[in-house]
């Protein structure tokens, strides 16, 4: 039983997530379908690029991730399907796949552009999900190959997605920004973790200064918080609250992180 | 392996929808459960009706549909299953199977009142999705024949429902209204699409008018655009925008086509 | 195939659900993943134990039940695991159980403290859902026993929440309180159905007297209307209409049962 998974931006109140079920369960009977997310912001491909990229290592080798979030729906843009040692995805060529290359190199790349494995030859110019995406990953599923789905393209020639990294700025501290803000309201930076291990520090948000712990639990009730998140990102949270509307924070906002002198604040 | 799937309004907050599947489950351990919505706005049929339409050519032959979307739920409304070629629909009659009656015919139709494949025999006055139309979906993929499940009926009973459909006016022109709007604020008209084939056209909205292109790729960014839809309806759109907040439309406004002088807009 | 249930308020934004079933996919291919819910509101540990007390005797015996609603994470409450006769629930140790507690007795009880059945030894301190209660889950699943899973426990030593249950005043009348409030806007009160079996009633909430009947139908368009629920509680709706709206009410609110003098309203 092969598993599939879904990722796109349209939402769970029209027929459209259902549909491309269907058409999968069609073509591929014993297909193991899983919802990564179906309520990306609408066309928002940051924010699919990093769920992706959140998401991707956490499923048995070879699943299928099919990701649709498509502005491009109807233009020349590439439909592409990759694999990487650990699975496959299908996607828009529109810079979602920038966060999975960051964590391995893909086997094999190719552009969707053989309408064999089409739902048929005349895809709409609205819902490639339905008449492109889940068809291909379905006949991928059942065993069809990855260079029989169309043209083998240089993945280096991908789309890329302009994405801030953090920095070592002139201020001899690094600085980076929020890339994404999770549904309890937790500021996710893309400062790694890893920069704060066994250090006592803390990280500057706007006017705010706030101090890293290793646990929620070391944060007073409605306190603000700084954390290493379970993605080894560096977090801002406020203890059993919503750190997004005690900060009034966006995505893109800078964040400035600070080393303290003394040595570990959590014993 | 069976398909069964759920069109509910029950949402996805309480466990409503959990338990449905909890005793579908029970009942056909390997049935595979794909949901269409949860989200139909509370006790609108009329949506329900459009959703069930547009999801239905799409899934495996002799998939069965369950929808509970049943403001009559507790009184002598009767509860029905039909048969058609591509599959079956446990519904509430209530008038949500007239879309789907507009593609098929069924083959059979049967009122669902043998409590023997009910949860129990005293079903509650509130949730006839887990008493009866989930229990009585499963022992229908167990194999159990839709003439077991209650008495035979004729489907020109059914209870209908009144929906305008679209008109050729005194004016010489086609005049519809919006049917539904989509999670990105796509607003889906009742004028089929087949109208505008090699068309120039435009279709008019309150003080609007708005071009019909082949594709969003064809407007500018933020500028309404007419289509044709996935499901062949005419839809106004704006591209990389919302609709719906555009217009502040909402479903059953005026829409009326207009057929443009030369020969097709995009080429 | 066994099945799993999920049950958080992970919200479905985010793709820790999803993250959460590659985990369970990987360890035990063929479980059956059905969600209950992951809307229950952040940290609501109160609607988190109705909504598991709800769900819990629909499913097949045997079900794993995962619960991941967490104010606690990364603090030193505990992760625990029980069986009942009807299947096992895996869950943190704050109370969420005592709704099914007031079910059924549990069989054994264990902490999960043997970090060999965790996805590594070394647990982030803020998603156990994806660290600890996925994959315990996915190997209960597997065939390995629950004694294996840590060190059993008396169930009389695990977290009470203190809830708040119907009483018999001096007023010489029951009262109560909401308890819940659903997806439709519907009240669900701590007072029994059983208390007004062939009675006629009515409830008070706050300024309002509501009258009790036996279905929705029996009620006006609009009209307030007390029922007993599909889960035997004294419920207060709106027919075609939203309560929690109507009545601007919230958990907690005090209700008050009336019984009147003649028999069954409803013939």
């Amino acid at each position: 039983m092969k598993t599939l998974t879904l990722l796109t931006d349209f939402g769970t109140q029209d027929a459209y997530v259902g549909i491309m079920k269907g058409v999968i369960t069609t073509i591929a009977p014993t297909a193991n379908i899983i919802d990564i997310s179906h309520n990306i912001p609408p066309q928002d491909i940051i924010t699919a690029r990093f769920q992706l990229m959140t998401a991707f290592p956490y499923f048995p080798e070879g699943t299928i991730h099919v990701v649709v979030v498509d502005p491009g729906v109807g233009s020349n843009r590439r439909a592409i399907a990759l694999q990487f040692p650990s699975g496959y995805i299908i996607v828009p060529d529109n810079g979602i796949i920038g966060g999975v290359l960051g964590l391995e190199n893909p086997i094999a790349t190719v552009e969707l552009n053989d309408p064999l494995y089409w739902l048929n030859p005349q895809p709409s110019n609205t819902f490639h999900g339905r008449d492109i995406f889940a068809p291909v990953a379905a006949h991928l599923a059942n065993g069809i190959p990855m260079t029989a789905l169309g043209t083998t393209i240089d993945w280096q020639s991908l789309v890329q997605m302009p994405i801030p990294t953090a920095q070592w700025s002139r201020e001899k501290r690094w600085e980076g920004c929020i890339q994404a803000i999770d549904h309890f309201g937790n500021l996710i930076t893309n400062l790694r973790g890893d920069l704060v291990t066994n250090q006592n520090w803390s990280v500057d948000l706007g006017e705010h200064n706030i101090t890293g712990h290793t646990t929620y639990a070391n944060a007073r009730h409605k306190e603000p918080v700084g954390l290493v998140s379970s993605d080894n990102w560096i977090e801002i949270a406020i203890r059993n609250g919503n750190a997004e509307e005690y900060f009034t924070a966006t995505i893109g906002d800078k964040v400035k992180l600070t080393f303290e002198s003394s040595k570990k604040v959590d014993s």
